[in-house]
Formats: structure tokens, C-alpha cells, sequence
């Protein structure tokens, strides 16, 4: 996965980049590294203040930086308003992704014409009607159902599902065992307490720029679609129920569970192990914690938390227990304040 | 997955699956809607009340509905008394499974001989002295280990992998990434710390009408049998232990895990993200609310909840401080009420 | 999964497992079963003593125990220091993995030269430069990515991706669907609120004797190595973020999250369900319960909780609607003890 052998001279990264240089501009860095384990040729950056001291340190052959930290950088630097963002350009331009070559592999079966510039592994298969745009790259053991469409220069790795119908946007990543367009959980229940089944007709629309974690599911819509916008970023083994929107640009951490119809706003940020109930909306730039349960909609921006603190579990035992009787602890602070109050009263 | 192109008239609809027809019989529906969403030639429903006003504006050619609800409805409805399971059962009318040709596809290897109603896709490997029922669809990539048996009408989607000697049963459906059989966790700790494996040579027994969500996982039985009853339905990423059993007609939404040995009564529903340990027993009947911890047998039908409510992160941090504390509360309200009852008893 | 098919009498056991014999060393034993289940030419063990009442009634053959279980055993029995950990032997000796046939099945595809004795099953599909140790098998669909490197002795089953350049040990057990070496979340935010990746150029490296269950994901480091040291074992649909180190012969059970850069330490257990947030650390032998998220470091062996009790759903309301009264609650005893404080000081 590394780019050009002898990398880029700092002068070339800002000229591709941006940002402003401080040192020698013919410094060549050819790939990224921490700031605490970088030697020659390495880049790294700093953004987070508590590393600072480690400038003083590091090795490095190069650093991305912030204003705030630049002055007296021992090393070579490129200040940014965004230095984490910067280093992340940076990360990518020595990191492209590695190629591969064009072409449908013999081992892959193809019901579907497609654009040579397309790439497809061994074992991928390929429904009738698919239609997947230029460089795409379908790794081994894929499945693309009837009809999906894939746009240009997506990526998806090794044994992804893709069920029938469901349309996904330009660079977009699917990261190996995810499952997009399964049914979502419609099941109605009988009066004698079994269920029947509700048949799952609406797709899964999955915009631009999106990245879908290892595992992950996006299960397809009852009636009308499942819809992930553009810039969305999905951690590992998430589970997105039937008729759940997530707006743009929100981003999720690993093993966050959204149940249907939930409406997520754009900008959000969801720590792992969440859960998001169903059938509520929740507004734009909303942090959620993580492993919070989220039952109702939040209309404001801001961050939420709902998780038990840990402790040693001799003193959880004597705490928890409590929590059972806090309607009764409650009960009995009324009384005695009344009981105080009537005390103050006596002469 | 649409059906009959011209779809069904309510007289049609009625005469096959019951109800009580109000309106235009020769009505047409080919596809189903929500209230809010439908136009002409599509059919709705209406089975929480507070969608009810919908009904006024709604451009549904039919709605099915209760009683209740039906008096005054200005559209063409069919009566039931339980309109959301007779309106799965439309949708099932109008959304036959799409048909899968029979037949082994040349990129599949099989070393069991199967019944030629049975579809094969690309991709699929089926092991020694596999057995498949009738008209069984067995998608892309499928996994079937030596000695599996498979219901007839079962559908397994894409890249699920079912390991050898498990038995499932008819009317069967498991979504993509699925996994049934793999070893339990199953090990014994030696004084040394390390780990010794046991070999879990039961199986993973499963009834009929059982439907098993994208990348949920069921593990084989230890020595007997992990069971999953008739009827039962488990959502997306789900986490079944060894020796478990899910008893008849039990519901699980997402991101639910049960331990070891568990077992959980018929007609259960458990939300999701909730966590289930093992050798306990929990009744029929049960509900267990969303992200809930369930630790020990619960023995009484009934619903049981164990979340911590979520909040604006501030007052998170400052109520989730005294958690820590509540036993020390418990005890300063103790002392106190013996103060006041000292203060009472003063003349 | 059985071995030889007249099993292994009491003196052969003993003989290879040690252990001391109590009654007829030529009693033949052939499976392992439960105690309670047990029947002729089966052997059980008796680890916990709540169970101990169950060996008067067992039709067991043989039954593995303690010194304080063996006095007056009815059954002929083998004595040990660690019942549990001996019945695994046993269990392992009478249930020795399948035979898998070696060599490569002519519907597989591998771009390496790999050893005679490795096993390779249909639909799998090896990159370029894959080592394989000897007596390695590899399930049907897997895909080792190019460079992988995997130890002998080891067995992927199904379904299983392990990304390119992931380094794997010897007799490692990765069961179906896991994924090893997908990209961590690493995203960095632009100012306008969108996310740019960040290449993940580090590996996943998995030491000896590590066993991964079925769809658990462990992603490959950001620049530095995911580190999963000798011995783990790791339940089904665990999530491993980039960067985390696992320290020998932990062990964790379904469903638990790591998040980035946290360093667990060795010999530790993490229950169900458990959280364990980023850039911290975790002590030896800790233990996390079921259900807890662990938000900051620990430095001290012990066990640590922090789930909310679960009740009847009522009373769950009463009970739960205090907590976000909890600050206030403290205040009014702290406002309450100063009252009866002034009251106690009048004459």
C-alpha cells in the first residue's frame, strides 16, 4: 500500500496540499509515522496539545502542525488550520490504494455487461442488471444482486453482500462481511402469538463518499428505501434497521445498533455501542455517548450520555442495589424534609 | 419481488385471506403503502391510532383497518381484527419470494445429491450426506457441512455458512452472513491461566418458520444441542451461545447476544442491544426492553427493563457522579431519620 | 468429530493425562456427556459443587473430579487438581478434529506456492506471496489476502477474510465470517464537518493458540500494529478496533467492543456485551462484567461492573426517572442534615 517509492519533498506536498512550510523545503518524507516512533523519511503530525513535548523528542524528518505549536519546531513543518486533516492528505497521498488490475477474474461469474475499467475478483458474483461504474473494484467472494448499481470508483473487499435493487453512490467502500439490503425486521404478530412475516420491498440507497465497516448491516426498507447520505462513515459490525435515514456526514463507532425509522441528522457522531431506538428523530450535529440508549428524539444539537459508571464490583454490589429503591429513597427524603420543616416550626 | 402484474381486486384479497370487505369490491391494489405515501392502486393500513387522521387525507385506493377505525373511513376498506398481521399477509400476496430457477448453477460444487426443485446458486459448496428439502434456494456462496439437513421451502441468502451436522427446518429463511454451528466458547481455565478448548460436538437444531437476520451467529451445542423453536425470529447480528434454547415463536431485535445455556420461554420478545446471561430461565411470555442486562431467571410473564435513561452529557456527569455514591446516600439518610426522631421525641 | 471408535479405557487416559484412577481401569469410554445426561461408555465431570448431588444418580461410566468430590463416588472416577480443565483433555482425546484431505480443490484459487500438506476447500481464494504452515486448513471461501502469513496447524472455517499483509500464528482457530486486517476507523475532520480518511497501513499480528469466533472483526492498525497476543480467545462478533493490544490468554466473551489504541492486559476476562472505550489501559488479570463500559484506565487485577439492574418494567419507571434527579437529591440532604444539624443545637 505505498505510494511512490522515493516519496514527496515537503515543497511538493504544500503544492498539492496547501498549508505553509517552515524549513527546508527539500525535505523528503515517504511515509507517515507517530510523532513518538518516526525516524528519517517519516512525517507526523501533531493536533492533539498533550503530545507537544514529544517535538522536542521525535525524530521525525517532518511534522503537520497548528500555528499554536509551530513556533520553535526543532523540525521542518507544515502548519494547518486542521493539522489532523492535513496529516490524514498527507496519509493518502503516500498511501494510494493499492491497484488492481482491470477485469472480470476467471473464477468470477458476471450475468451483467461491465465497463472494462472494472475490477473482479475471484469468486465475486454478479447478478443480471447490475450496472457498476468505471474503476469500481469488486473484491473476491462478492455478491451483487439483481440490479444493484454501484457508482464510479467504489471499492467493496472480499465476501460483501449487496441483496437486489439497492443503489450505492461514487467512492464508496464496503468493507468485507458487510450486508447491505437484507430484509429489515418486519414481522407482525398473530393473535395466537406467532408472527407473519411482512415482505421487505424497498432498497437501500447509500449516497457518495460513504465507508461501511467490516460486518456492518443495512437492512433494506418495508415499503419505501433505507437511505445512508452522502459522507456517512460506518464502523464495524453496526446494525441499520428498515427505514432508517442517517444524514450527511454523521459518523458511527463500532457495534451502534439503529432501529427502524429512526431519522439521524447530519454532522452526528455516535460512540460505540449505542442504541437508537426506532421511529424517532434525532437533530443535526447531535454527539450521542458511548453505550447510551437513546429512547427518545433529541431536537437540539448538543451532547447525550446515558451509560452506568464502572467500579470494583464489591462497590457496585452495595451501589446498584440502591438503584431498586431510589423511588423509595426519594419517598423518604419528602417525609423527613415535611418532618423537618414541622420540627422548625416548634417554638 | 412484485407479483401479479395487474395485482388484486379486494374482492379477490377477501375471498383469499378473510376480513370484512366496506367499499368498492372490484377495487384494484397492486402494491402496498404507507397511509401517509399511498396513491392509486396501492393499499394501506392503519393500526396504531394515532395515524388515524391520515386517514382524511390519504390517496390509498384501500385501507385495511379495525372496527374501530372504520366507521366513516372514506376510502375502501377491509376490516379486521388484527389489520397489521392481515396486512402482512397482502403484502405476502403482492410480494411473492421472487422465483429462484431450480437446478444447480455449474460455478456451485455439491457432493450431495439434490432434489431438482432445488436452486443452487454460483458459488455455493455443499458438503457429503447434505440433505435439502424441496424447492430449497440456496444462495451465493453458501456454506452446507457435511451432513446438514435443510427443510423443504428454506432460503438461505448469500455467504451463509452453515457448519457440518446441523438440522434446520421447513419454511426456513437466513439472511446473508449469517453463521449457524460454529464451536460455542467452550474452554477451561489451567492454573497456569492459560486456556484449554472443548470440543463442542452437539449441534444447532432449528424448527420450522424460524427467520435468522444478516450476520447473526448460533452457535453448536457443547455436548447436546443449541435449539431454536418453531417460529422463532431473530433480527440482524445476533449472538445465540451454545446450548441455548429460544423457545417457540420468540422475537429478538437486533444486536441482542445470550449466553450459554440459556433458556428463554415461548412468546418472548427481546429488544435490542440487550444482553441475556447464560444458565437462567426465563419464562414464556416475557419482554425484555431494549440494551437490558438480564442476570438472573425471571420467572412471571411480564415486560422488564434495565436501561439507563440518557440525558444532556452535563447533567449525565453530574447525576452519574453520586451512582458511585448511593450506598454512602442510603446511609445519610438512615442516620438522619434516627436524628429527626431523636429531634421528635424532645418535649 | 469422534476419534477412535472403541474410545479409550480409564488406564489409557490416565496414562496420557495423568490424574489418579478410582475403580475399574478398563471401564472403556467413548463420548463425554453432562452428568445429568450421561449414559454407558460415557464419561462426565463434576466441577461444580452445586452439581455434586448428581453423581448418586448418574448412569455416567466414568466421571472426572476433585479430591472433595471423590470420597464415596459411586462411579468409577479420575481425580484432578482441575476437574474442568482434564474433562477438555478428555473431551479433546475422544473428539480430535476432522480430517480435512490435504491439498488444494480444484475450485479454489491460489496465486502461492503452498506446502503438500495444507488443505484448501473449494471457493477459497489465496493472493500472492501467502505463507501457509504446514497441516494448515483452509475452509471453503476464504480469502487470505496477498502476504498474508499464517502458522501451522492452523484451521480457517468458512467465510473467512483475512486482509492483506495480516500475520496469523500457529494453530490459531478462526471460525466463519470473521474478518482480520479491514481498515480502523480512522477519520479526520474537515472544518465544513466532513471526514477524510486515514490510510490503515499497519497490520492485524495474532500470536499461537489464538482461537477468534464466528463474524468477529479485528482491524488492522493505523500505522503501528493491532496486536492480539499468544493464547486469546475471543467469543463470536467481538469488534477489535485498530491499534488495540490483547495480552496472552485473555479471554472475551460475544458481543464486546474495543475501541482504538486500548491496551488490555494478559489473562484478563471481559463479559458479554462489554465496552471498552479508546487509548486506555487495562491491568492483568481484570476482569469486566457483562454489559459494563470501561471508560478509563484501570491499574489494579480485579473484578469491575457497572450494568444497571434490570426489574419489573414498572417499577423500572419509578425507579429510573430518579436518576436524573440525583444531583438534586444529594443537595436536598445535604440541605436537610445542616436543618436538623441547627435543630440538634437548640436547647
Amino acid at each position: 500500500m505505498t505510494g511512490r517509492a522515493d516519496g514527496y519533498t515537503l515543497d511538493e506536498i504544500v503544492s498539492r496540499l496547501g498549508g505553509r512550510l517552515t524549513g527546508e523545503g527539500c525535505t523528503r518524507v515517504v511515509r507517515v509515522a507517530t510523532l513518538e516512533h518516526a525516524g528519517p523519511g517519516e512525517i507526523a503530525f501533531l493536533a492533539n496539545p498533550r503530545y507537544r513535548r514529544q517535538l522536542a523528542s521525535s525524530r521525525a524528518a517532518a511534522v503537520v502542525l497548528s500555528t499554536d505549536h509551530a513556533t520553535g519546531c526543532p523540525l521542518p513543518c507544515i502548519v494547518s488550520d486542521n493539522p489532523y486533516a492535513y496529516y490524514a492528505r498527507v496519509a493518502q497521498l503516500l498511501n494510494p490504494p493499492p491497484q488492481t488490475p482491470a477485469g472480470i477474474h476467471p473464477a468470477a461469474v458476471s450475468e451483467s455487461q461491465l465497463d472494462p475499467s472494472v475490477s473482479v475478483a475471484a469468486g465475486a458474483i454478479i447478478g443480471k442488471d447490475v450496472s457498476v461504474g468505471e474503476h469500481c473494484v469488486i473484491g473476491p467472494a462478492c455478491i451483487l444482486g439483481d440490479g444493484v448499481r454501484l457508482g464510479a470508483h467504489s471499492r467493496l473487499y472480499g465476501n460483501v453482500t449487496v441483496y437486489a435493487g439497492c443503489a450505492i453512490g461514487r467512492r464508496v467502500i464496503i468493507h468485507a462481511g458487510a450486508v447491505i439490503g437484507a430484509d429489515g425486521f418486519g414481522i407482525a404478530r398473530e393473535l395466537d402469538g406467532s408472527w407473519t412475516k411482512i415482505p421487505q420491498v424497498g432498497r437501500v440507497v447509500i449516497g457518495d463518499d460513504v465507508e461501511i465497516g467490516a460486518n456492518t448491516t443495512i437492512d433494506r426498507g418495508a415499503i419505501d428505501d433505507t437511505v445512508i447520505e452522502d459522507g456517512v462513515k460506518l464502523d464495524n459490525q453496526i446494525q441499520i434497521g428498515h427505514n432508517v435515514r442517517v444524514g450527511a456526514h454523521t459518523a458511527m463507532a463500532g457495534c451502534v445498533g439503529v432501529a427502524g425509522s429512526a431519522r439521524i441528522g447530519r454532522r452526528c457522531t455516535v460512540g460505540g455501542g449505542a442504541i437508537i431506538l426506532g421511529h424517532l428523530s434525532i437533530a443535526d450535529d447531535v454527539n450521542i455517548s458511548a453505550a447510551t440508549l437513546v429512547t427518545k428524539s433529541i431536537d437540539k444539537a448538543g451532547t447525550y450520555s446515558g451509560a452506568m459508571p464502572f467500579e470494583p464490583h464489591r462497590d457496585w454490589l452495595r451501589n446498584a442495589a440502591h438503584l431498586r429503591q431510589l423511588d423509595a429513597m426519594a419517598e423518604r427524603i419528602r417525609a423527613m424534609e415535611s418532618r423537618i420543616a414541622q420540627l422548625e416550626k416548634k417554638p
